[in-house]
């Protein structure tokens, strides 16, 4: 049933992260042995549910950036590792809460931990992450990333409660989806990448310059994310077509064929996304009115423009392995799930 | 059907908190104000649902305590106005978190959020508050305060999932119990205390001290309001007696009765505890079991003891009025609810 539409150019995604991989290999390890060590808890139900999702083969890209980022501008310390351990951290907590928002039954092809331990663990224990990233922080001392992921951390869920109000509502425009993604997604990226330079305590138009690459790469991945949810290969994404539709989550794709269909097409898109009246062989006609009217190809080109932006922000900094590596993993964001 | 026992000496608790009151007064208009301001978002969902319970009437202990432990080590700047906001805005995110976790229908006698507006809200809101809680201490820039109360943080929720692990376990002994308030009701209480002193950067065992009168009357607060499930006012109490009781929670009055019963009142706690099943008069005869076996006497006695211990903590500190106005909300705490 997965439509599996060919994104771009047909480069093996798996090389343009292997730079970004091979750069970080030596620090990721530190900060898989953290991640670890900072999920104990003597309470036993923490460690067995932050292993489940720390555990399931996430690809750990916001990390990495924090470490490409601090190599970039030449940091020589090594709190990089505890800052990119948090932000993972972050995340976790931020997906155990979306799952238990988006009554999610799987994540990365596993059963969510909410189905596993129930929905209150989930948000207990994502709280649990979220003060432990804050106490790594501290252990770290800068004042200046902590303002960078403390502000990133209120963004976040900012952004998600924007995307639960407009949930269902096909009068959400490009613009007020693409500011849910900006907070909800690019913020942490942003984030991320900002932290590898501010631990080094790099100038400004350093930190600017990452901070704008993080963001417009978080922006890029989070388009290309929407789109495979109606155009992707169900085995390599580790999430099911169609969840997004089935949550009536209103999307890039869903907002241009909505924008672009006649009064009928209108009409069936009401029906499946705000009322939720889901029927057999709606998923396929969803995707087939997409293709029609290019939401999907008008998506994936909207994440190369903003993949451009991240590329152009790094320009400032002097050619490098670490700058080509981080240049890299734009394209494997777009290019990826092939 | 409020049973109200009579909590110690016939004393009126709103006189041993008006010095406190009077104390705090003009710092807790301060952060009224910030609260409120920083309850602002451009998502209209997140002031909406922060003020429900912001201006629901709690009481606002915890920030009080901060203030009061400011003045009473002659701190004289005004960081101390936005580190108790931060405090506030943790316990607003923890209420939320507790009310999705407990499934309540009202907290403070009105409707919970997540009644009015959903479980998802209440869990993306609680997120909010809590970014926005760090987001204060890192404007503060205090690191050794940003330490207790992200140390805070992480422990409260290792509490909370204490607290659900042992939900309905009847074999959960009296320490396992103490270690669950501990962490989810004390550590906040002893961080808003300990984080007056080290805003003023007090020596080490001026914190200590701080630290101990916060953590010992957190554990007096909750071993008080666990009483008050039981034997309290519904009116006064803003909740519903036998709120406990129908979640299965197993409070200090519970354990007692339970191992202070015989075999057929065990199979009775089971029954209601452990199976949930509960029927008309099952309540009734809960307190009668537990006035029976003096289980809620005990519990105040154990709550007159931590309260005890928090007074003694303050010791090192010269006679005041700060001292005293903290010595007597000791009192209020024990006594409240009459």
């Amino acid at each position: 049933m997965g439509v599996v539409v060919p994104i771009g150019e047909a480069r093996d995604p798996s090389q343009s992260i292997k730079p970004l991989l091979d750069l970080v290999a030596t620090d990721m390890a530190g900060i898989n042995r953290l991640i670890l060590d900072k999920a104990i808890s003597d309470v036993e139900l923490i460690p067995q549910l932050a292993h489940h999702l720390i555990d399931s083969g996430g690809k750990r890209l916001r990390p990495m950036l924090t470490i490409a980022a601090a190599k970039l501008v030449g940091y020589d310390g090594d709190s990089h590792i505890r800052v990119a351990a948090a932000v993972e951290f972050m995340h976790t907590a931020t997906l155990l809460h979306d799952d238990v928002v988006d009554e999610s039954d799987e994540r990365r092809g596993k059963k969510a931990a909410r189905i596993l331990w129930g929905n209150q663990a989930s948000v207990l224990v994502g709280d649990f992450l979220l003060g432990q990233a804050f106490r790594m922080l501290v252990d770290v001392g800068s004042l200046a990333v902590l303002r960078i992921l403390s502000n990133a951390a209120a963004v976040i869920a900012e952004g998600e409660v924007m995307q639960l109000a407009a949930a269902k509502n096909l009068a959400t425009t490009e613009d007020e989806y693409l500011a849910i993604i900006d907070a909800k997604t690019a913020a942490l990226f942003s984030g991320a990448a900002e932290s590898g330079g501010a631990i080094a305590a790099r100038p400004i138009e350093e930190l600017t310059g990452l901070k704008s690459y993080g963001r417009n790469l978080g922006i890029a991945f989070q388009l290309i994310d929407d789109a495979l949810d109606y155009a992707g290969d169900t085995k390599n994404l580790g999430k099911e077509i169609g969840d997004d539709f089935r949550e009536g989550k209103v999307t890039l794709p869903v907002i241009l064929a909505y924008r672009r269909g006649n009064a009928s097409e209108r009409t069936f898109w009401t029906r499946v996304i705000s009322e939720g009246d889901i029927q057999e062989g709606d998923l396929e006609h969803a995707i087939a009115l997409m293709h029609q009217h290019d939401a999907i190809e008008t998506t994936i080109a909207r994440a190369r423009s903003y993949g451009t932006i991240a590329r152009d922000a790094l320009a400032i900094f002097n050619d490098c392995s670490e700058k080509q590596a981080m240049q890299d993993v734009i394209a494997f964001c777009i290019d990826r799930a092939h």
